[in-house]
């Protein structure tokens, strides 16, 4: 039962990525996993409710990494960087869509909200940290705020906005993203 | 016969930024605009052709107040900042939808890779003049890229990021998003 919960999961990602959640359609995912509509119906009610079940996915991969931190450096920064922009890709069609999917369902748009809060929230209290190790300049409420917006704007639409912008150059402007940004809060010092 | 033009894409434009474009079809708008469907396609083929003239009614909007450009200044920049928000504003649609719309339409991401190309270039263009001016510090390639890019980024996304994290402090935050980028790359001098 796991099993096949799993592969429609796994199929309708590949599906929505490719190919756009408008149409991939739950007809299509069933035939891709080779079962009835009306067997995915069983594990899934309806379209919506496999794009929450990855959104929740992609939550559970980034909690993974980020709950048992205990040290917070610039390394720890870099990894989730990393993790960031490996989650960015895998689940392609949720940061590309976000919008439109939100419109499109008022239960995901409560969803992501409330993960947003969670995450932004955790990015604050790890820039606070980095302050408090003056690594980070001192930041002002406002700045704070903007910081925290800023670095997650840039984790959510920079893929897609280069996508549409800069089709031809993907790969080198994907990474670097944030760290100009980040790079003028540094503290300036020699290590 | 231009009043009938302009009727249909004023009316189209109320219902893609209060609906959605993917809910407001060709005969909602036909209906709203008291012109029976075959009308509607006599002016305009599909929903496509719609959104594709509302995209170059946008431009058009931006390039009359930049291409009379004669002297490059900050208050220039707080006029663009402010045309840039009034437009994110009235076509709403196009910004918070525009991966969706340009991935079911090859020519409307023709038309918006062409524009931002365009729209990079001038703003590339104005800051190497606030550079010249000492306004800005100097940048390297990579971070002009950035600037450039993040530039567009905000005037793109902000607004919708903001709508799906931050939809109670939606006013606040829509106009002094890149002050705070901008700012980190001012010269600091007393005028």
């Amino acid at each position: 039962m796991a099993n096949a919960k799993e592969k429609i999961l796994e199929t309708a990602l590949y599906l929505f990525n490719t190919q756009g959640s408008r149409l991939a359609t739950t007809n299509h995912i069933a035939k891709a996993c080779g079962i009835s509509p009306g067997n995915l119906y069983y594990h899934y009610k309806n379209k919506e409710e496999i794009i929450r079940a990855l959104f929740v996915q992609m939550g559970g991969e980034w909690e993974l990494k980020i709950e048992d931190v205990t040290e917070v450096n610039f390394a720890l920064f870099e990894e989730i960087k990393q993790l960031s922009h490996h989650l960015t890709k895998k689940y392609h069609f949720i940061h590309a869509e976000l919008y439109a999917l939100c419109q499109n369902d008022p239960e995901l748009t409560r969803l992501n909200q409330e993960t947003i809060t969670k995450r932004k929230a955790q990015t604050k209290a790890l820039l606070e940290m980095l302050i408090l190790h003056e690594d980070l300049v001192p930041l002002g409420t406002e700045e704070m705020e903007f910081l925290v917006d800023s670095i997650w704007l840039y984790a959510i639409f920079w893929q897609p906005y280069n996508e549409l912008v800069n089709p031809e150059r993907l790969e080198s402007v994907s990474i670097a993203s944030t760290d100009i940004l980040l790079g003028k809060f540094l503290v300036k010092k020699d290590k």
